[in-house]
C-alpha cells in the first residue's frame, strides 16, 4: 500500500517556510505500514496541483495534500481538485450553515469570504464536523484521496485522528506488519558500519538502512510482510545479529539521544556529575540539561573559557598552564580533579581543547581536544584529534565526553 | 527562470530525516532570483530518479538532485541517472587517484567500496577538486543540472559556494535584479510587526514577508525587476522605513544573530564578560562561544544547577537562597554579583527560573525566569514569565538574557 504527499504553497517553494508537514506524515504513515512513494512541494498554482494529483491517483493507493484550502485568494487546491477530478464545487450545507451562524453572531448578516470553506468538489466529505479546522476526503477511482490544511498544528491533528484510521480502516485486508527500529552508533564511520554488518540480510523482508546524521551514523532496521509472527521473529532475529556485532558502539535507541542514555545511566547509579569545559564553552552543560530532570544527576559545572577562569574556579595551578598549556593532557586532568573537589559531585568530566578557527599551532592542530574523567577511583585523560568547522568539532568534543563518561559507567 | 529540486532517500519518505536541504536550496534559489516550480522527495529507486529528472527536465531551466551519492549499497542516484539520461558512467581519475592514495595512506592497497565514488555519469564535471564532497554538474540538453550530497552541511556549502555562481553565471543574461534582506526582531509578534509595517509596500516590485522562525520574528524585504537602479532606491527607502519603525526590536540583519552581534558590541567596547546560569543550563554560554574569536570577550561562566553549586562557587549565601529560593529576583542579583566579583569581568549576566515540565508553584509557575546584568555601576534584576516546552523555555530565557545585555550594551 503506498501513497503520495502533496504540499501545497508559495510559501514552500521560497524557502521561507520550512514544510515540516510532509515529513511528519511520512512518517507516520511508514509506521502505520504504508510506504510513500514520493513527496511533492509545488506553488499555488492550480494547472499543476491538477496534474500531481491525477499522476499520483495512476500510480498509488491515496494521495494526501496539504495545504491551500485556506479562505484568501491564494488558496486554490479546491479549484484546481474541482478542475482536475471534473467534480464540480457544492456548498456542503452544514459547513455553510456554521460558517454563517459564526459570522452572524460576529459581525452580522455579511457575505464574507470565509464562505469559500463550504465549497468542495462533489462528493466531498468533511473530516470533522467542525467548522474550524478545513479537511475533506473524497473517493476517486476507488482511492482516497485526503486534502488537509497546511498549518502543522491542524495537519498534524487532523492526520492523527482522522487519515490513519479511515486509510487503516479502507485497506485493512491489505496492510503488512511493519517493525522498525533505529540504532545510533558513534565512533564508527558509515563505512565501518556497513561492512561489519554486510551479509546480515535475511531475506527481502528486512531493509537496513546507513545514514549519516552528525555526530553519528544511525542503522535502521525495518521488517515488513503479512505475518506477523514471522515477521516479528526475523526483526528480533537482525536486531540480535546487529546489537551482537555494533556492540558498545550502538548507544541509544529510536527516540533516546546521547545525553538522556548517560542521565540515565547516572540515575541508575546514584551518581551525580559535574562539568568543567573549555573548548565546548557550555555545550555539554546544555545537552545534559535539556533532558528533563536533569537536575537529579546533574550539579552543574563551570566553563573556564579564559585560563584566569581555570584558576580561580577550578583551582588549575597557574604553573600548570605555564608549563603545559591550557590545551594539554595535564589541564584536562586538574580541570577535572578541581571540578570534582569544588562540587562534592562524584563524577566530574572536563574538555580543553582548540576548536579553531585559529589557536592552532604544529604541535597542537586546529580539533585537539583533551578530555578528563575524575572519579572517586582515579583521573583518566584522553587525548583525540577532530576535524571540521568550529561547530563541528565543539560538536564532536560533547560527543566524545559524554561517550566516554556513558562506556565508563557501563564498565 | 525556474528549477525543480529533487530529493532523494528512503530515510526522507520514511520520515526518519526530515528534509532541511531543499527548503534551504529554494531560499537561496528564490534569493539568487530562481523560481522553484516543483521540490520532490522520493526513495532511493532509480525509475523513480529517471522519472521525476526527465519530466523536469521537460519543463525548467535547471535540475538540483540531492543525496544518494555515497559509497553505501542504498545510494543508486549516479547509476540511476546514467540510465535514465543514456550516459554510462565513467571513472574520474582524479578522484579515483585521490581515493586511492587516502586508501593507501589508511590501510594500504586495497579494494574499496569508496572507489564507487570516482564513476560519474559521461560528461560530468566534479564541483570542487576535493575528493571529500560529491558532487557533480551534468549539462543536459544545454540545462544544467547539479547533484548534491543529503548531507546538510555539505550540501549547503556546495549550493552557495559552487550551484548559486555557477547557475547566475549560466544564466547572466536573463536573470532579474533581486534585493533582498532579513530584520530579525525579537520581542514583537508576527502581528503586531505586520500591523506597525501595514501599508509599507511601495509598489508591486515588493514583497513584504514575516514569519516566526522561533524565538524571534524574521521580516524580509524583497524586491525584484529588470532596473537595477530603480530596484536599489526603492528596497533603500523600503528598508530605512522599516528601520525606523522597528528600531531597537531589529537586533540583527540577514546571517548575524544575537550571539554575534552582542559579541561584536563587547569586542568594540573592549568589555570582558562572564555568566552564570541556572535554567538555562549553559546554553547562553553555548550560543556567545559558537561565535568564532568570543574568547577575546567572553572569559566564561558558571552553570550553578544545584544550590550548592551557587554557594560553593558563586558565593550566593545559603541564607538568601533560603529565604528567597534559588528562583527569585535576590537570586538572580547575587548570582550576577558574585560572577563579577569571582572572575574579574567587566559584566556578568545570571539567569535562574523554572524550565519545566516540573517545579512550578502556584507563585513561581514553570516559565519563571529573572535576569540579573551586574556592571560597574550596579545590579539589575528582570522578572519574566515565559510558556512553553521545557527547550523553547530556555531558548527564550537566553535569547531575552542576551537583549537584555544588547540593549544596555546600546545604552
Amino acid at each position: 500500500m503506498r501513497g503520495e504527499i502533496i504540499a501545497i504553497g508559495n510559501e514552500l517553494t521560497s524557502g521561507r517556510i520550512v514544510n515540516t508537514t510532509s515529513g511528519f506524515a511520512a512518517h507516520h504513515l511508514f509506521e502505520a505500514g504504508f510506504d510513500i512513494y514520493a513527496m511533492h512541494t509545488i506553488g499555488d498554482t492550480p494547472t499543476l496541483i491538477g496534474e500531481a494529483l491525477k499522476r499520483a491517483l495512476g500510480r498509488v493507493d491515496f494521495v494526501l495534500v496539504t495545504g491551500g484550502l485556506g479562505p484568501t485568494d491564494d488558496d486554490l487546491t479546491t479549484e484546481a481538485v474541482s478542475e482536475a477530478l471534473n467534480r464540480p464545487t457544492m456548498p456542503n450545507l452544514d459547513l455553510l450553515y456554521q460558517i454563517r451562524s459564526h459570522l452572524q453572531a460576529v459581525s452580522g448578516p455579511v457575505v464574507s469570504p470565509l464562505e469559500k470553506l463550504a465549497w468542495l468538489p462533489q462528493g466531498a466529505e468533511t473530516l470533522t464536523p467542525n467548522s474550524k479546522m478545513s479537511g475533506f476526503q473524497l473517493i476517486h477511482d476507488d482511492k482516497p484521496i485526503f486534502f488537509l490544511p497546511g498549518v502543522p498544528y491542524q495537519m498534524q491533528t487532523l492526520l492523527i485522528e482522522q487519515v490513519l484510521p479511515r486509510l487503516a480502516d479502507w485497506y485493512k485486508d491489505r496492510l503488512l506488519t511493519v517493525f522498525q527500529r533505529v540504532y545510533k552508533i558513534f565512533g564508527k564511520s558509515e563505512m565501518e558500519i556497513n561492512k561489519e554488518t554486510k551479509g546480515l540480510k535475511l531475506g527481502e523482508v528486512v531493509e537496513i538502512g546507513y545514514y549519516p546524521v552528525f555526530p553519528d551514523v544511525h542503522l535502521s532496521i525495518t521488517v515488513r510482510g503479512s505475518d506477523p509472527v514471522a515477521m516479528q521473529n526475523i526483526f528480533t532475529e537482525t536486531c540480535d545479529i546487529v546489537e551482537e556485532k555494533m556492540n558498545q558502539f550502538i548507544y541509544a535507541k529510536d527516540e533516546e539521544n546521547m545525553e538522556s542514555v548517560v542521565g540515565t545511566l547516572l540515575q541508575q547509579q546514584g551518581q551525580q556529575l559535574t562539568v568543567a569545559e573549555s573548548c565546548t564553552g557550555g555545550l555539554i552543560s546544555h545537552l545534559l540539561t535539556s533532558v528533563a530532570g536533569s537536575s537529579s544527576y546533574y550539579l552543574g559545572g563551570v566553563v573556564s573559557y579564559a585560563n584566569s577562569m581555570k584558576t580561580s574556579l577550578l583551582g588549575v595551578p597557574d604553573s600548570l598552564l605555564q608549563e603545559y598549556g591550557a590545551v594539554s593532557r595535564e589541564a584536562a586532568g586538574a580541570m577535572a580533579a578541581g571540578m570534582r573537589k569544588r562540587s562534592a559531585a562524584h563524577i566530574a568530566l572536563s574538555v580543553t581543547g582548540i576548536a579553531g578557527p585559529d589557536g592552532g599551532s604544529q604541535e597542537k592542530p586546529v580539533g585537539t581536544v583533551f578530555v578528563g574523567i575524575a572519579t572517586g577511583e582515579a583521573v583518566q585523560t584522553h587525548r583525540f584529534l577532530f576535524s571540521g568547522t568550529r561547530y563541528e568539532i565543539q560538536r564532536l568534543t560533547a560527543q566524545t565526553a559524554l561517550d566516554l563518561l556513558r562506556r565508563y559507567l557501563l564498565r
